[in-house]
């Protein structure tokens, strides 16, 4: 049997020890487990963009890989930790809407409230004194149901925005910013061939949406156009675009720059892709 | 059995190659072991924060893991190289102070002068060409005496400042800032309960004091005053605090903000804890 | 049998999930291997650089290493991808120059042009959907021939600049700049020793050259002159020095400084190394 997997996702950063920390505990409750650093640079106490690098990952890694995610703002009050099982994958995190795309995608899953035996003294850290913990334990064997009582209302974000605008135009907000100032959007593209795009308004939405037209454009909040492309090499340096980004959602980009400040975008603005001509 | 744990902090930052420099030796003389990044942002050089790094996360990792730490401003110098040996754990490393607080926690280790092998060609790596080397063959199952001759006069840092002023005030210093801005210092505190404080003044030290008062406050150099909290969640946004840090550590910080250059405190500092009401 | 070793070197930084996304997918394929990190700070889309630290760190990993590597400005063009196979190592990446250096110490490789199978909504993630499955699939055992069709055509970055100035001068290049601002010259010295040095004017020149000298120097371009030390303690902090740099390279630095914008240095700048005296 392979050894099990578990990915680490926080927003800790890798300069202090806090991640090294949780490993040493992993190491310790499951020696035979193999860790994987998904990443630790989520912007700091952001849950939807670790939700959304969370949901980006996950169609990557193993089946049964145990997602331990310390994303967490709330830390120190009344929010839960939770262990959510589905047949893809574990969960290991806080309660607070880290795993809402995971939701989208695979349905509800079988969630556990972690116990909490954790010393008073520990206000500030439970990704070392909780969340590894439980993720080392399930590496390690431990069956979920041990590791407290079952649960169901878990918390989730907001949808985000999607609405079409009839046959030509889909309307939808950025998502996230990379760290290259690139922009993820919500409006996800099954399918793009000469003339005609096809469509899925969101990650968890069943129904497809056909764009038909010579080109397609993105507008952007402050009037400006940007025209379909494949490839960043499609245009010059400096030059504006909108592209499938590789997690198939509609991305915003400047080849060799930084779109999110040039543009003056930032999560939430809306955006609209349509077909011309 | 279970595979050797090398756990690796440095200084190197993760940009260029240095790093992986150590983990390909590392393979090549080990390869059936682990190996575990710890940290390598310790502040450039900073042998004090390399030593408090170390010193916080030894208890998470499992027992005779082998800390290959490279923090070595005087690489090139006649500074020694040595390993040194607890039962908890193995240390592979310059003998600069790395292991301080360790010698506080758990005593004299057994240490081992590394022979110096060296090409001549080599006087700016040491981490590659000595340090690796070492901790390479020991976790391959070399006994540690056949590094180099057993040695004992060690150097180590200065205790940091402590000092019980009476019963209800003890003063101690900053011995750390981290990546956030939060400032970790001298003063450990065991327990905390509603009127009752119990303190370990630095954590070699087997004495416990009581601090009792219905309210307990820190002062800093410039006059400021900060409320003794649980956690970041029971201030403001842009509010200062104390609390009891995830190390066992008092620490100073302010809620989303950076108390380091909000307050104007830097190592060494001296800041007092007491008694209110 | 040792497990296969992967050691990744990119562009991508670690702050988000691409270098993760890779490691899942080399789990799913080869579960058994040993990811390594060697570094994802190449400076974005710079292959000279990534081809100079490639080229420093092979001869520390273990034989039959898979160098999975993505410094990859042409993704979406025609370059192809391959893998590349010496004695001692493996590559998989794209050919474009990152292997030049390699070419000039180990020869020739095998190289097989790995096959597109990509589907066409990945125009931006060959490291993702090529190169990472590729090199999973080697790790897991596939055959190299299986990968593609054998080529031999491949991409070389020029050759760097290096040219004796008679017996007592040699003239070289700036190859790269490293995080610090130290600068990393091609000229190659094998050793040093008082008033003697033995040059190899690059890396795969067979030819070695001595220069007699009761000193040496470097002059820069624009009339500084730095004598040659062997370590930073030589000189005092803020001082300009040359030396031979851990990689068997001539190296310009300032002690605790940065050299590269103290000195405007840039890579492709000539340099000179001379006998003084």
């Amino acid at each position: 049997m392979a050894a099990p997997v578990i990915a680490l996702l926080t927003d800790f950063g890798t300069q202090d020890i806090y991640v090294g920390v949780l490993k040493g505990i992993l190491n310790r409750l499951a020696p035979q487990s193999k860790l994987i650093d998904l990443a630790h640079g989520v912007p700091r106490g952001n849950v939807p963009a670790g939700a959304l690098m969370l949901w980006q990952a996950v169609p990557y890694f193993p089946p049964q890989t145990i997602f331990l995610c310390v994303v967490d703002p709330g830390v120190g009050t009344e929010r839960r930790g939770i262990a959510a099982i589905w047949e893809q994958l574990i969960y290991v995190g806080p309660d607070n809407g880290l795993i809402s795309y995971l939701i989208e995608r695979f349905g509800k899953p079988i969630a556990y409230q972690l116990e909490d035996q954790i010393p008073a003294s520990s206000a500030t850290f439970h990704g070392r004194d909780l969340f590894a913990p439980a993720a080392g334990r399930l590496a390690g064997g431990l069956p979920a149901h041990e590791l407290g009582p079952q649960t169901s209302d878990l918390v989730r974000l907001a949808k985000p925005r999607l609405a079409l605008r009839g046959p030509g135009a889909i309307e939808g907000e950025v998502l996230h910013i990379d760290p290259f100032g690139n922009l993820v959007t919500s409006i996800g593209l099954l399918e793009q061939s000469k003339g005609r795009l096809v469509l899925r308004p969101w990650v968890g939405d069943p129904s497809a949406v056909e764009m038909d037209g010579s080109q397609h454009a993105v507008s952007l909040p402050e009037g400006q156009q940007l025209a379909l492309h494949r490839t960043f090499s499609e245009v010059e340096p400096g030059a504006g675009l909108a592209y499938i980004g590789s997690s198939g959602l509609l991305e915003i980009a400047i080849n060799q720059g930084d779109a999110a400040s040039e543009f003056s975008l930032a999560a939430g603005n809306v955006i609209q892709l349509y077909a011309k001509g």
